[in-house]
């Protein structure tokens, strides 16, 4: 048996190849497919880097043509998984909502019993169309508000802030939401994309691998990030009071959130994107102003170290900005990710092995079993 | 940034430290908390088990009663739940079954709202105590039999079985069931444990970490290799036709069930206690003899290749006579394993790091982005 060094959570730990996504951390660089991020985000639309993830390639404009259309067609859920979200306690996490309808939708998916790659693609697409339709559906049930019904005539992103609000959105808000879309569709191994690899690595059903995904990214640690950072600038509460609260966090050791992250040295490229609306949108946000001060007075303290804002910085700005509210931050992030967590899938499946890692083991050993009546 | 080399599958990759579970693989030895696996299979009970597990250690008299007494009191469901058992496609596979009813049950309990590891320990204690009623409320829906509530008289492994047929099951099949559940409720770092951490590992919540695991063990190369195992079995259909079945199989490269396994290159502790139940279950299953000619004539082939029965190649054998449905077999084995997917999601808690690994790139670099029209 080889032995292997041991990396706490498999920090810097290969777990597979995968040609989906590469992130260049010193240089603050990200890309699909080989293509920088920046291009996606001024070129693409979410459909078409969701295809583009699962086809490990550019679509043609047929397939995207054919993608988009099976999207569109695919958004509505089942009548009984409807009444299941009318009967959640209205206290559910929207995750856990999500999580709970992703995992019975299996239950009305015959594909769910197929082992093969198509049926996984098949299901794939589905997820991504339906993802915006549970979310929104189940918070405006948890508001005591009809649903609104998916409306083919609009695009991914269009449509879900549609469903969402019940109003068309502006050229504008639907571009925003897209590009907000695209800049989380991906990110190499991360821990939910990981999660959804280590299921799926059984053999085990697509729909139990992105339950897993959902899961993960539920953590306060991995998709709760942006939330945390709307409510640290509720804590800091206005502009003249940030060098003080930085000065006292730093002080005690209180991580800043939306800084810093494992990969990024740099500026995280998709915070750049995000900001640039972020300003755009700054008369919709009491945020913003605290965002940039907190910016600048961080940058003169900690770029050096490798310090910078990441994409969790800005994105929660943004999202107040378009009236969404904070609890559907990190299901956004999901409607975005499971793109990813299905492409990772798909890829690691095509030459799977089970995720089965070993332990270090820290007992002792040989130790007799004392009965009871003698502890 | 430190170099690790690459692992598929992150075979023999240490991902954790642990305490709990030891397997000498070479010599064929299973140990939780340092003592063999036999000695608890002999002496113990899965109640005390699952504590010992959560605890790291052997609880004293009194721990294990409350404890005992805590379990007996959380076996049932709350109505809502029951309704959604009633409510699900009877084609649910049984697996997909416990994966969603675990996910709504966090929308019921306040504690998964709550940080501390207390708080995950009382929610593992419930989750222990519902996965049975769980497996069998839903294997008696499907089957339009009335549900047959908890009895708080009857011990863990008794009153799944009574649950589940209706009936006080003899002292003997309890026995068994208890061993059963013993034998599988911890087995280091495999591919469930280690999506339940991983997912775990973000400081989401308790359920989604199990939900994970459960996803994880629905897979065939996981959890479901018992039934495989009898699968063959009907299509070697009698002993006379084991050595032209083996001897084929081989030939082709076909994999024979419930042998080998990536850790034991000896005989598995687990299979020989398992095999004794099964030969004194013999009469009650047609599978016992086609098994032990199997086992014969591969100990001939392949012993020496380091290639032996596992857990799975008798478990089948012992669950198919105690008359319970070939796909329960892994929804009992999930029955048993929530014990240890918790206690290592708790132990890892205590000193956590997320789980987020590298991935090595294989794509091209620095690609332009085509306009689709000129695709």
């Amino acid at each position: 048996m080889k032995e292997y060094p041991f990396s706490k959570g498999l920090e810097d730990v290969p777990a597979a190849e995968s040609v989906l996504t590469y992130i260049d951390g010193q240089e603050g660089k990200l890309y699909y497919l080989g293509i920088p991020i920046e291009e996606w985000a001024e070129n693409s639309t979410y459909e078409e880097v969701a295809l583009s993830l699962l086809l490990r390639r550019l679509p043609t404009k047929g397939e995207l043509k054919v993608f988009d259309a099976a999207l569109r067609s695919s958004r509505d859920l089942p009548e009984e998984v409807i009444d299941f979200i009318y009967d959640l306690p209205p206290q559910t996490h929207p995750m856990s909502a999500l999580r709970s309808v992703v995992s019975l939708l299996e239950s009305y998916d015959e594909d769910a019993r197929r082992d093969d790659l198509d049926a996984k693609f098949r299901i794939a697409l589905r997820l991504i169309a339906k993802f915006p339709t549970i979310v929104a559906y189940f918070d405006r049930v948890r508001k005591n508000l009809d649903i609104v019904r998916p409306n083919p005539s609009l695009s991914h992103a269009e449509n879900f802030l549609y469903m969402l609000t019940g109003k068309i959105p502006t050229k504008y808000e639907s571009k925003v939401m897209d590009v907000a879309l695209i800049l989380h569709a991906d990110h190499e191994m991360n821990a939910s994309t990981f999660a959804s690899m280590v299921v799926a690595s059984t053999l085990s059903d697509m729909y139990s691998a992105i339950v897993a995904g959902i899961g993960a990214l539920k953590g306060p640690l991995h998709g709760g990030a942006n939330e945390a950072v709307l409510k640290m600038f509720d804590e800091i509460g206005s502009v003249d009071n940030v060098e003080k609260y930085i000065e006292e966090s730093l002080a005690q050791k209180k991580k800043i959130m939306g800084f810093g992250h494992r990969v990024y040295k740099a500026y995280d490229p998709r915070a750049r994107i995000l900001k640039k609306f972020a300003e755009e949108l700054s008369k919709e946000s009491k945020y913003y102003e605290i965002a940039v001060k907190v910016e600048e007075y961080m940058m003169k303290k900690v770029a050096q170290k490798g310090i910078f804002p990441n994409v969790d910085f800005y994105s929660g700005i943004v999202y107040n900005a378009l009236g969404i509210s904070t609890d559907l931050f990190t299901p956004i992030f999901a409607i975005s990710r499971v793109a990813g967590w299905a492409a990772h899938v798909l890829e690691y499946l095509e030459d799977n092995r089970i995720f089965r890692p070993s332990s270090i083991y820290k007992g002792e050993l040989d130790k007799k079993y004392i009965p009871i009546d003698q502890r």
